[in-house]
């Protein structure tokens, strides 16, 4: 009896523990082919692996974007949710191909371009592997130059979440470090504090920083009090104004500006019920910064 | 041997029945990573949910656009499907966060502020309780006041589907109604039928009304007949024409208009292979409608 | 105890083989509710289907298109999977209900309109069958003649790949073809190639040519060499120049344009770290030709 129960027990566990998810980012949009290319790919490997995305938006080989994008998304998933981007302007340079562990227990499957600058800095190393693709590749595409997202990416990202590679099987170990991107970090210098304008709320047109609500409150203020704000792109001053600092946009007239902080917890501006970035033509990028005060 | 058998009969039902679909609809877009911040905080709650969404391009705070897809898409899931909509220009003032049950046995978790306009007339509504923040919150999240999507609607969303929470415990039972807009139903008086133009078939720029096509019988027309139509945007007069009733957009030549009942059985306006909307600069919304006569 | 382990091991072949997948394309968009109202058919048929999506951005009734993007995807799906494409121009009138089951194991459930000259070309016709709508047609759907897509199409596959129709009882047997559409395929004359530019890679704005790579190579050329190539749209010349095949983008300055195999083998254009399509004005479709020579 006892065999046939080891059997039974085997059922129970294939059926109650799901796979690890998977989740997709890339710069490809989603009017050809590509993505669902990639999603064949993960399912041939096994059917019955869970797929998510995070965006296929992300602005042509724009790095830094995935990065901000990644490093929003990812916190909020699983342990053991395994990420892939494939945002690569360097496609058959000798950028590296490399599996990210973080000490979050999340895996992240991308070239080493940049793309895991924020989540290698805000959810930890744990380990880096580069992945070897004499094992880790698609049976067939050997002689396809260009399609890593699909033939060495996803691929090695749905044989780690359906356990049929193993991470130290991806190939050998890196040291504990990724390619990371230049980028001002938000400081508070006499009562004066400067970050950088990452991306925007693109959906509404509100203004991101990467200054967190902890090194605002340094400044003595609360809810309701009024900010000095300034915005420069490059040198060049683009915004100067007061705007209040509000716990909700409700607590502003339908037009006017407001500061908050938003999901991240980071500073952010707004227009309530109107579009910031447009009405003031403030977008985002390296270039972009912003001056605070009292 | 018969708790054995319990243990498998259990194994048997939990992989047999899946639980619940879990479907999103956000005015979010999909460039940023806030949709899958949702998805990651529904997968946190049970990483066997599946997800599914209707549209994430529900215009910007538009939610007679939310309320108007939630009733187009949701008839057509089984029972016990849970629905999460997110448009919500009134975050953080003192609306409040539901979960309509329909008597046709679909849940909506939103906040009422007219997105369950039309599910509440069409669907029935069973009850409605308003979701209490106490215990349907994710945890680490009470210092967020922006992101209720993320951290009340899709949580309480993937506990009653995973049924991690019961109906019940979601929080206090509200009288049996909620927040709807008013909008022009259609009506016959004398021959003539006048309408709404709630939306359009926007891929196709076909017009959609809100005139069944019951009543549409009652003008005693049949297909191939021709029907008067004049549009007013508020009241000035956009198009006005001979249309014939088609059955099949094939019936007309391709460029000429036509009218039908679309797949709601709702009274329609299309050109064939052409685009009726652009041609005639004729768009939807609660300022335009629509008279019929034979 | 017979009879129990029987049941045990019908509850680990329903746990462990998951369904076939079931994948969508069509030209509705993702602002309104028509592809969600599909998917909710296809769960209500089976709540435990997989679903997935090629593209809902085939450009409005493009059947070539929607021919390419089915055959772009379609090979790296596993055996089993229904495809599901709806670009249908044609819907009222006499044009066929089919399912296509290749001869690589995979199905595809399309109006019979060209969608399916591509995929049955290269993946092999194995077996052509009409829909019988009398038996395949969501209940309650009868009234309605315009969305076959919600009401025949992804009921059928979901009803195929739930196994709850077999093949056979989807409808009569068809001659083992399918209609196709012309177009100019890849020729070498005279040491000149002439084909066609059937798609753009959109999102990178690179051209994509239906020649396929061991074509080119009968020209004599490797890696490095260049290619006089001549762009024509209909009969007049809009793109002239020499361009090296490159093995990858980066052997280019950027800026600079080259050609390379994309990821089906094919010839291709691209600018590197630019956009080939804007930058030269160059398109594609029936009328777009190409000659290359060494």
């Amino acid at each position: 009896m006892k065999k046939y129960f080891l059997f039974i027990a085997l059922a129970f566990v294939s059926c109650t523990v799901p796979l690890p998810a998977v989740v997709l980012q890339t710069d490809f949009g989603l009017k050809d082919g590509a993505v669902a290319e990639m999603k064949g790919v993960a399912l041939s490997v096994d059917p019955s692996l869970q797929l998510f995305d995070i965006s296929h938006e992300i602005p042509t080989y724009n790095i830094w974007e995935a990065a901000y994008r990644l490093n929003q998304a990812a916190p909020y998933w699983p342990k053991g949710t395994v990420f892939v981007s494939v945002v690569d302007p360097g496609v058959g340079t000798d950028r590296k191909s490399v599996v990210l562990k973080t000490t979050s227990g999340h895996y992240f499957v991308s070239p080493d371009n940049g793309t895991l600058t924020l989540v290698a800095k805000n959810l930890g190393i744990a380990e880096v592997r580069e992945i070897d693709e004499k094992i880790n590749r698609r049976k067939g595409s050997e002689q396809s130059n260009t399609f890593y997202g699909r033939d060495v990416y996803i691929y090695t990202a749905a044989r780690l979440a359906a356990n049929k590679v193993s991470f130290k099987k991806v190939g050998k170990k890196l040291p504990k470090e990724v390619v990371s991107i230049n980028y001002q970090e938000a400081v508070l210098n006499n009562g004066v504090i400067k970050g950088n304008i990452p991306v925007l709320d693109i959906q509404f047109g509100n203004i991101w920083t990467n200054i967190p609500d902890s090194v605002i409150y340094k400044l003595g203020v609360k809810y309701g009090d009024s900010l000095q704000i300034e915005i420069f792109n490059n040198d060049s001053s683009v915004f100067k104004n007061t705007v209040p600092l509000a716990q909700t946009f409700g607590t502003v007239a339908e037009g006017n500006s407001l500061s908050y902080f938003n999901s991240l917890m980071n500073f952010s501006l707004a227009v309530n019920k109107g579009n910031f970035s447009n009405t003031y033509k403030v977008y985002s990028g390296p270039g972009w910064s912003i001056k605070i005060s009292k």
